[in-house]
Order: C-alpha cells, then sequence, then structure tokens
C-alpha cells in the first residue's frame, strides 16, 4: 500500500549529522562528528543518588504530573538563570523534553505556511529542520565573528517583516562563535523597534573557555522579545532529555497547552531527579570541571592543526567554548567527498554544508573535541591530517 | 506587545480535564475526574532497583541514543505484542514520549489541513485536540455497545474518504467499552477495501477485569492498514513518559524523522531502565494484580449505583476493564453545572462533553475508579450520589 503523507513532511530528511553517526559507530572509526559530551565525565554516582532520593521521597514522583513541569525544578532554574541576569518567575518557564522540544512548541504554536525567520548562515541544523516541517522560510542574515551585521539585518527585518530571529549567540553550533555585547543590544534594539521576537537557543553557554562572559541578550530584555532555551544535555546527562524555555507568559502558555497535546508533560522522575541533583550537587563546580577538560580537548585539536603549519591548507577560529572546532578547506574541497576518505583513514566529521539555510560553503566541516579523550583526539587528528593534506579534489 | 500566534492554536484550548484535575487538587475535595492509575500500587522498589541496574550497567546509558529507541527494549516490545498475536519486526517500532506522543507524531506526519479522520463519539479527548491542532476534520461515526455501526461506517468512508480511523476498542475512554471481534473484522476488512488506515489506540488493553479477551485488531493485520500503539503509563508508572507505536514500516520511518526533529529521542535512561525491568520483573504478574485490585474499586463504585435503585437517575455499563465508568444523568441534567455542586459537596468527575466531536451529551460524565481505595470511594461515592439524587436543574 502507498501511504499519502502530510506536505509538511514531504521535504523532510533524516538529520545528516545523525545519519553519519550512525555509519560511524560501527568499527574502528574516531568520530568528531556528534555534538557529544563526554560520558566518563557524567556524574553518574550523583545522577544515582538524585534518582534514588526522588524515588524514595512519595509514589507521587512516578504520577502523571504538571505540563509545565515540577514546580520545584522551574523555581531551581529561576534561580540559576537569575545569576546570569536573567530574571523570570517559575510559572513562565516551561520545562521540555530537550531544549529540541523547546524550538519545536515555539515553532508549532508561532509559524503559519510561509512566516519568515531570519536565522544565521550557517546555524543550528535541527533549528532548521524544524522550521522546515512547519513549512516556515528561512531568510539568513550576513554574519561576522560578532554576530549579524547591522546593516543587512535591518534591512532585512524591514523587508521580511519576520516573526522571530533564531540564534545560538554564545559558542554557536556550528561556529564555535561568541556574539560581541554591542552586537547583542543591537539586535535586540531592532527587535524592540520592529516588534520582532528574538528566539535565543542557549545549550552551550555554560561550556565557557575564557574568563570573559557575555550577558545572554534574554539578561538585556525585560521579558518581551527574547525567548531563552537551554539544557541539562551539555551539562548533566543528554539521556534526560530534559531542557526548559522563558519567555513572555502568552506564549509560554500558549506552549504549555501545545505541550498537553504533545506528550502531556516531560519525564517528571527525570525532573524530580534533577531537583535533588540540584540541591545536593555543586552543578558549579561540576561544570568548572567540564569547562577545563573540554578547554584542554580543544587546545590538544587546535595544537595539532597549528603543527601542520603552512602544509595544512585549512583556516579556523579558535572557540571560545561549547564543542566545536568549525573548519574551513580550500574552496576546491568538497567535505562531503573528503569524509569518504576520511571514514577510510579511521576518522569521521560533518560535512559543512547542511548547516546552511542556502549557499552551503561545501569546503567546511565540523569537528566535535568534546567527546573524545586527548590520545584519542591526537590519533584521529593524524588520520584527518593525512587526509586534509592530500584530499582528492573531485 | 501583543504576539502573532499560528492559526493552528487559535482554536486549541486547555485539557478540561486537566484543568479541573487543577482545581480538584486544592483540599479535600475526593476526585474521580484524572485518568489515573495509583500510585500506591507503582512497583516503586522494582523501578528503583531498574534505574539502578541500568545507571551501573555503562555510562552509555546516559548519553544521546538513538530517536527510534533503545534496541533492546524495542525487542521486549515485539516479544510482548507477540503473545497478543500482533507481530511486528523491532525495526517497526517506534519507542515514544508516551503513547500522546505516538498520537501527536502521526497526525503531524499525515494529515493536511482539511484531512478527515473518523472517530467514535465520544473518543479520547486529548486525541481531538492533537487532530485540531493539525486542522484536521475529525467525522463521528454512529456507535453502538459493540463499535462502529457497519451502515454509519462504510458510508462514512464513502462520503468522506478519510485517511484514517482512530480508535480505542479496548476498555475505551471514556466509555469503558469493547468492541466485539465481529466488529473488529469487519473494521479491517472496509479499511482494506477503501485504503484506509485504522489507529488502533490501545492503553487499556491489559486492564482486563474478565477473562473474555478480544484480540486487538493489529494482531488481524498483516502490517498494512493498522497503527498501534500503547504505553507502560497505566502498567508500570505514568511519569516515565514511555510509549510505543508500531505500524507499516513507511509510517514508523517517516514518524522517526518527525520525532528527530520534535525532540531527538525519549529518555534514554528510563528506556534503559525499563529493560532491567521487564527482564527482572514479572511485569504480569503485576498487571494481575492491578486487574484484582482495579476490578475490585469498579465494583465498589457499581454497587454503590445499584444501591441508589430507582431514585438515582443513572445509566450506566459495568466497565469490562480500563480505568472508567461512564455514566448518564436525565438529559435535563448538565453535568458542568452538577459539577459545580459536585465540588462544592467535596466530589469531582469529569463533565462528558470535552469527549465529543459534536453534539455533546451534556448529561454525561466520566468517573475514574483506579485511583481511589475502596473506602475513598465509597466515602466520594456518598457525596456524589447526594448531589446526584437532587441535581438543580439549570
Amino acid at each position: 500500500m502507498k501511504y499519502g503523507f502530510a506536505k509538511r513532511v514531504t521535504h523532510m530528511q533524516s538529520s545528516a549529522v545523525r545519519d553519519i553517526l550512525k555509519v560511524v559507530n560501527r568499527g574502528d572509526v574516531i568520530s568528531f562528528a556528534g555534538g557529544l559530551p563526554d560520558e566518563k565525565l557524567f556524574p553518574i554516582d550523583e545522577v544515582k543518588t538524585a534518582f534514588d532520593q526522588a524515588m524514595s521521597s512519595s509514589p507521587k514522583v512516578m504520577q502523571y504530573g504538571e505540563t509545565e513541569g515540577v514546580p520545584a525544578l522551574r523555581e531551581q532554574l529561576a534561580e540559576r538563570m537569575a545569576v546570569k541576569e536573567i530574571h523570570r518567575d517559575p510559572e513562565n518557564i516551561l520545562i521540555t523534553s530537550g531544549s529540541q522540544q523547546a524550538i519545536d512548541l515555539f515553532a508549532r504554536v508561532m509559524f503559519n505556511p510561509g512566516d519568515i525567520i531570519l536565522t544565521e548562515n550557517p546555524t543550528y541544523l535541527a533549528a532548521l529542520q524544524v522550521f522546515q516541517s512547519y513549512e516556515v522560510q528561512v531568510i539568513p542574515v550576513e554574519s561576522d565573528e560578532d554576530g549579524m551585521i547591522e546593516e543587512d539585518l535591518e534591512t532585512k527585518i524591514q523587508q521580511y517583516k519576520p516573526k522571530c530571529i533564531y540564534i545560538v549567540p554564545t559558542y554557536s553550533n556550528p561556529e564555535g562563535k561568541v556574539w560581541s555585547l554591542e552586537r547583542r543590544r543591537l539586535l535586540l534594539k531592532l527587535a524592540e523597534k520592529y516588534h520582532t521576537l528574538i528566539f535565543e537557543d542557549d545549550p552551550y553557554g555554560d561550556i565557557q573557555f575564557d574568563e570573559e562572559t557575555v550577558p545572554p541578550i534574554a539578561s538585556l530584555d525585560d521579558n518581551k522579545y527574547v525567548m531563552y532555551t537551554s539544557t541539562f544535555s551539555k551539562t548533566v546527562v543528554p539521556a534526560m532529555r530534559t531542557g526548559w524555555i522563558t519567555g513572555p507568559h502568552q506564549i509560554i502558555r500558549m506552549m504549555s497547552q501545545a505541550k498537553q497535546a504533545t506528550d502531556l508533560h516531560t519525564n517528571s522522575l527525570t525532573q524530580h531527579a534533577l531537583v535533588h541533583l540540584l540541591r545536593e550537587f555543586d552543578l558549579d563546580a561540576h561544570i568548572h570541571k567540564l569547562q577545563k577538560v573540554y578547554k584542554e580537548r580543544m587546545h590538544v585539536m587546535k595544537d595539532i592543526f597549528d603543527r601542520g603549519g603552512d602544509t595544512l591548507p585549512i583556516r579556523y577560529k579558535v572557540p571560545k567554548g561549547g564543542m566545536f572546532f568549525w573548519v574551513a578547506m580550500p574552496e576546491s574541497v568538497n567535505t562531503k567527498e573528503l569524509l569518504n576518505q576520511a571514514v577510510d583513514n579511521g576518522v569521521a566529521f560533518v560535512p559543512g554544508a547542511p548547516f546552511y539555510v542556502n549557499n552551503p560553503a561545501q569546503n567546511t566541516m565540523r569537528l566535535n573535541f568534546t567527546n573524545s579523550e586527548p590520545e584519542v583526539i591526537e590519533a584521529g587528528m593524524k588520520r584527518l591530517v593525512e587526509v586534509m593534506s592530500e584530499p582528492i579534489i573531485g
């Protein structure tokens, strides 16, 4: 039988990254492809204790829960965000099944087919997937290393009247970029001027490598123009699938109603465990440890690139945080083809093209440095540098 | 600021049931409103052990997982479904965040605005919410206590060319009804004849009170026409938010891709815990215990109705399983108004109207008997019968 699918999914594609992950999970390929934290750094004993405490506290933690999320967790999140000067009431926080669901629910309640969203180019590809699935038109704005460029941004806001501007301004995926404070202020000013929403996706903000902290855009806003989402996936463990989003009450309320229909509520046993974890575990100390370890690994990767010197035809920026190196090869190189050679040589990365809204730079690639220990990074980079130094130009 | 929402959510309403739950959770109201299992019957120690085993097995259980679900769990589910003669490959099973998400993902990949689905009337209201959110037109089919009536069903299939027929054929919500085998076969025959899908929602199938088992419709199908979903929410614990769906490979594959964009994957720590639980815990023995206890509670409720005799102006059918009594008062009674009197008298139920696609019977109500112990049911029913016996007719 032939099944008739909805128009919204006819162009849906499986995530390039996840498909690559399936391939490289076999055998002895060293993978820099996924956006995975290192499971050896997971606070397993503490998570175990937290689940134990939650399950011992009351059978009610295993019962159906509120769609908005466990109240105690929302209070803790309000407190944690306040440290970053994002002051939001717990009632304006919605717990989601990872921050991916925050993007999806937001898109679901906001966008009609044909509505417009502005993004950077490249940007987080699974956000692009969500927008495409709601038939939203994604328009890229020119950026440099400090963020979107004022003139192009204002021109495109005027021209396209976007409902929203989606960005990952802090240690971005895939570029590892940080928006300057000035550009953050500018973006917010334009959002206010043209009554456009900003969606600040901040999964990596805590994975910071240098002293200089740039404030989240949400901290500059009076809860009118900025939706802010983050997650415990990079700082605690991904398998818990617990993220959150905060923003104007009307929107959070509408998203909660949509969430009722979507999955009733996020796994509340896990939410209760997180309540205990945040109470008894020094998550900030753990985050400092992650910062230190991941920074070292970033430097292992960087040093190998640098040692390559002129024989290694690449350009990159040193990431100030996050989980990725974004690398450009000479324009004659197609990294999708290079990936085949790389996998043959026992190493994998993600080609950069799928992260682009349009005009993909086929010579780019994303490398993850958080999931592998230094000696594995060295071994993998050796294999990668071999391939990079003599790419077969297609 | 005024925010412009998507057309699909402009008519979205918060679930009547969940709103009532919020009210009745305060104070000393005895609630028959929610569809809650009894948390005193949760296998807490076993769930605790299962989480402990999962977390001790490998740090990988806390890492990102596959969108389709943990392979070992999908294998166990294939085995469990095979006992019910539903023979499906694990690769045609998708793990979802509760069976609610199975309904949502199915709707997301199948329906364009204006597409048509046939349902019973009344039916599961949160499914109606999902369909409405995708702007699907829901057409009710006439039913009696054995299921949809052949003539009306075939006429409406011919007239409306529905993409799907959604049903809860076993211990339905809200009616507590079981479709006869004959009607199940008939439905499948018509689905085959007209190339229409059947969505068999089976959250309550295990909560069975008598010996007679009617086979799931999926067990009669060669994995061509029937989507089948169920959940651990009623048999293990709801807070885990773990359900599953099986059906034709093309559809399951498309739903998996949609799930990537929606929430990447369902909480995999919980999935791994379920793998251990299903290995080491006799879930079937536990289900037998639930059947026994819930059947007793159903009888406590029934006996009080019966004692009311002629002075109690109600009609009901004895449920053969599931979690609900569906009760009709005289037509002059509006149960939404009666609810106010009931809550004043310290007891709550769900008025029947929101479960209807159209022509709501305002005199109906749904009573849950699984969440309260017998003495609480007695106390609550005493309060309810007082209100029922002398309703203020509006």
